[in-house]
């Protein structure tokens, strides 16, 4: 079941990427109501476009589960996720998937795809977006805005 | 442009797979006519559901490169792409995307859904199927056969 407190740190942790100049995504997952993983976007110090925060999250909860099945895990992240990071979820088989802000330009919940689609792969996954949604989004807009000034 | 021989490689590596009980697939990133990274599917090896070929693959060419956009890269893989590695493909902007047998149950390339339909997202992969489909469908076959044999 969503509660405000898990997003609330999926936000905490999108806001640690925007003071390293990463694009700020944070995501946690979550298992039998306490917090097992964490991930930020790590893309740029990486220099890896695979390293997005729910990927970093979803192999550190198969670390900690100790087996690929993320059964009764459910994902908080703070942007709808691009078709990379939902197939991945699709892939764990989570349990649930919690977002935040929408996002037109690559979500793959409804914005530009739905692979979460009732019957489209061999695992359900229950999805609620929206969560938080105007926090989640500021977070982004602001930054966005910031590196803007900064170029001008 | 496509080549067999890169798709030998990649059944190569599928072949790997198979001989340590991990389902066979192979894939390899080419750039410059040359191979700069190679990945076989780690799934149970490692108890990851993210550690499929191409994902392996890919984050060894962002090192390679020493770049998150791998321009000029191209992919050979024995098996139609999952949502998650076509997608991680299309965050890594490679140019084109050869693969060998067509997966009706998860792959995202036309059987179940088609991440790679012009105008989608904005950034346009070439994409080929069916490349050497016998041969990358036999290994996956052949493996699978073995394993319900051993079950009797």
């Amino acid at each position: 079941m969503y509660d405000d407190k898990f997003m609330l740190r999926a936000l905490a942790l999108a806001r640690e990427c925007a003071a390293v100049d990463e694009v700020p995504v944070g995501a946690v997952i979550v298992k039998d109501g306490n917090i097992i993983a964490e991930g930020v976007n790590f893309k740029e110090r990486a220099n890896n476009a695979l390293r997005h925060a729910e990927m970093e999250a979803l192999s550190r909860a198969a670390e900690v589960v100790g087996n690929w099945w993320l059964e009764g895990c459910e994902v908080y992240v703070t942007l709808e996720p691009c078709p990379m990071c939902a197939g991945a979820m699709i892939n764990a088989r989570v349990d649930a998937l919690y977002f935040g802000a929408y996002d037109p330009k690559s979500g793959a919940c409804g914005s530009k795809v739905n692979l979460f689609e009732e019957g489209l792969f061999n695992h359900y996954v229950e999805v609620s977006g929206g969560n938080m949604a105007e926090e989640c989004g500021a977070v982004l807009s602001e930054f966005f805005k910031t590196k803007r000034a900064r170029k001008n």
